[in-house]
């Protein structure tokens, strides 16, 4: 008799402690949610086909153009009520053949080093480009440099990721300036190419592609940027302090063409109670062309349908309606997330939550969330639900590109907050692939954002901006 | 101004609200210690010689032996006050030359499986070992089946981690009793030999070793055991569905030798105030052979050594005596720490605190301790400084297999705990090496345990036993 007991005071302790009456309802849904995903889970075999039959999704590609056709035929297994294509014009970059790239150091003593074009870049001219080399720690330092000793040559961008911030989002932050804004700044000073430092905290080959932006430099005063690994970077560098007037070949084929159609690929369980208050849930669905976009971002495309199907497989019935979305091109435009929001805003759609996975496969650790004070505080006030998962990360300021031009009125944003030491490994590289997302990680992931959707759609968050919500202990 | 002046504000509220006057010097050489854990670290280039250099390494094996050289020149080189090595004699068991398996299903259709010989094992007879098989899902089943249906037949214990725990030693613990005691319990039913599932949550080839042992079994009667990898074990137990009577051969060739000589690797800072209040971080030195060991547990001997390199690289004096332990034998018989805690009992020698890593070099997450609950209050009163680490796990139970012999009096025993998810898919297995260990994941773990024991040592654990102690906010 002694452990019945026992168990009742704790029921009862847990009512009276939270108030809340539903607080052991809650806990066995989310724990519903957990095993389901852990132990019947479907993101990891639509990851396999994402990553291993239909692999790299850049806008406009063949790839982008079948993972539309393959999650919206995935998403009407699901037995939704809706499911539908949202069309949206995309640009369409290619990359052609790979790129090469060498480091000359005298007549016939040449290295190859690892390049790849940034996205959006303009090809080199048909014979390569080759040049003088002149390293600088960022953009600030092309005024001190100035045009006399820039023009002609090219800008080599080194600074490096710093290893000493704890989130590496931190990092890519304080670099990525380099890669987005380098040649439309050292254009400016007459460069004749740019090379960036791959947005990489460990010294490895791969080169990391991402997007870049030629601002408004005239069409004939662009430059051509790519990307080199960190270890030649390293090698770059080194060579560069014996011997200044080394020389850089680097010859690339991409090309820029006219916008194409593609699509955001849209399901939704209509809400029960409240269907016109919406909530989104979503990744992206273009990657990268190097990879097959394993991290970036079909784990959070996965994880998204994956919400989806643990509220129908749970029985869970939504108060609200429950969208996922899979956005097209954030990688190299945005206009998925752009087109979204443009629709939405002009069908008055009322969105209140809305939560993006693009952070990677790895182990969930919380969210980041733009909301307001008291919604915020109400969020807190389910943090004890997530303990026995090891969630723990529940911090102000989130929210994810696709979601975010979303934005206005009472709407919550959020962002799932994985682990993120390993991302930048793999960010945007060849090595994004299947085989670095790890089966568990990736579901306890895709639990993590059903059980969050749970609470929001059970409690709400709007309409608690001037009440007093009381903090949890 | 107005920064400046902010920034004096938080100092202030730091001050008060903590009621600790050295919040602001703690956090500035917490943040010390993670700098240069990440900026000048040594513990990944120490791993690196340990895996790549020197590699597996078996109680009694050479790599064991260089292991214990190295490391101790190693130690020798960091300006400690004292390095020195504890003798110790250590089993021997080796494997031989590498197993053999295969199922067969008929005359002339053969598959193989990928096995291994557990830990301790005795060989097959010289032809091998061929019977048919009966499937058990643990070894509350072998009563039930009985004699009758069990003699002269191998074991296959096949009960899976379960994927619903969400921290994964949790799921090993319900499951290592078949690899660990699966031969004893079998033998006594007449069982010609045993093969395990692979303690593994992940669906691969590798076949994962362990320890076993059998008891009190006498030499006559006791019988071969092996792990079968998860893949193997999923298409035997599928093939035995389809046809009972089915053989299996396997042929192992491991010896078990006469105990040799071995070492524990020690090295002390010794205290400045309190020489004789002696704090111990330690790790594994030892390995199973079919890797090299770098999650289990060359992470721990290297973050542990790295604990004081960073003492020292800072500039922090010690109160007390900082040892580091690098143990022998923790796989395959404690034998290091057991004899480190019978030393430390003949010298009457005062423990205060003791820290273990030996759970593989991934991202930090907290520690698991084992204290009065005065002493583990003291301890979440400094949470607030892992905060920025994103280190929150602070939980009741936890120390290590080298450590626990150490128990008693006022001492407090605490484990790291790294992110546990993908431990199993490289614990003793081939695929524990040096290339699954992020720099970023073990700098992090050895800050996080540095920055523990510069806590415990400046403010201390003991004599706190009735003192109350406030819960932090």
């Amino acid at each position: 008799m002694k452990p019945l007991y026992f168990f009742l005071t704790i029921v009862l302790i847990n009512f009276s402690v939270n108030g809340q009456t539903n607080a052991t309802e809650d806990s066995l849904n989310i724990r519903k949610i957990y095993d389901m995903s852990l132990l019947n889970g479907k993101s990891y075999a639509w990851l396999d086909h994402l990553s291993n039959e239909i692999g790299g999704r850049l806008s406009g590609s063949y790839g982008a153009e079948q993972a539309v056709a393959y999650t919206k035929a995935e998403l009407e297994k699901l037995g939704l009520d809706k499911v539908w294509l949202q069309p949206v014009m995309v640009p369409k970059w290619t990359r052609g053949e790979r790129e090469f790239a060498y480091v000359q150091t005298g007549p016939g003593a040449t290295r190859n080093v690892n390049i790849t074009a940034l996205g959006g870049s303009i090809a080199t001219p048909e014979g390569g480009t080759k040049a003088q080399v002149i390293e600088v720690q960022g953009i600030e330092q092309l005024k001190e440099y100035g045009r006399e000793n820039i023009e002609g040559k090219i800008v080599f961008y080194n600074r490096p990721m710093r290893a000493d911030h704890i989130q590496t989002f931190e990092a890519y932050g304080g670099c990525v300036d380099q890669r987005y804004s380098g040649a439309e700044e050292a254009a400016k000073y007459g460069a004749a190419g740019v090379i960036v430092r791959s947005m990489n905290l460990r010294l490895d080959d791969f080169p990391h592609t991402g997007s870049m932006s030629y601002g408004d430099t005239p069409v004939e005063k662009r430059i051509p940027a790519a990307a080199i690994s960190t270890n030649d970077a390293e090698y770059l560098s080194s060579m560069l302090k014996i011997q200044k007037d080394l020389q850089f070949y680097f010859k690339m084929n991409c090309e820029q063409h006219k916008d194409v159609q593609s699509y955001n690929v849209i399901g939704e369980i209509t809400g029960s109670e409240y269907p016109n208050e919406i909530m989104v849930v979503g990744g992206h669905l273009d990657s990268w062309d190097l990879g097959d976009g394993s991290h970036d971002d079909g784990a959070g495309v996965v994880q998204s349908m994956e919400v989806l199907r643990l509220f129908k497989e749970t029985g869970y019935t939504p108060k609200r309606t429950i969208r996922v979305v899979l956005f097209m091109n954030e990688e190299n435009g945005l206009r998925g997330g752009n087109k979204y929001a443009e629709v939405a805003k002009s069908k008055s759609e009322n969105h209140v939550f809305a939560l993006e996975s693009d952070s990677g496969g790895f182990t969930p650790r919380g969210f980041g969330i733009t909301a307001t004070d008291a919604q915020f505080n109400k969020i807190l006030s389910w943090k004890h639900l997530f303990k026995p998962y090891l969630i723990h990360y529940f911090e102000k300021g989130g929210g994810g590109a696709d979601i975010n031009p979303l934005k206005g009125g009472d709407l919550v944003l959020a962002g799932l907050r994985p682990d993120s030491q390993r991302y930048f490994d793999y960010h945007h590289a060849a090595n994004d692939t299947f085989d670095k997302v790890n089966k568990r990680e990736l579901e306890l992931g895709a639990a993590t954002m059903a059980s969050l959707m749970y609470l929001v759609d059970k409690y709400g968050l709007s309409g608690i901006n001037k009440e007093t919500v009381e903090m949890p202990d």
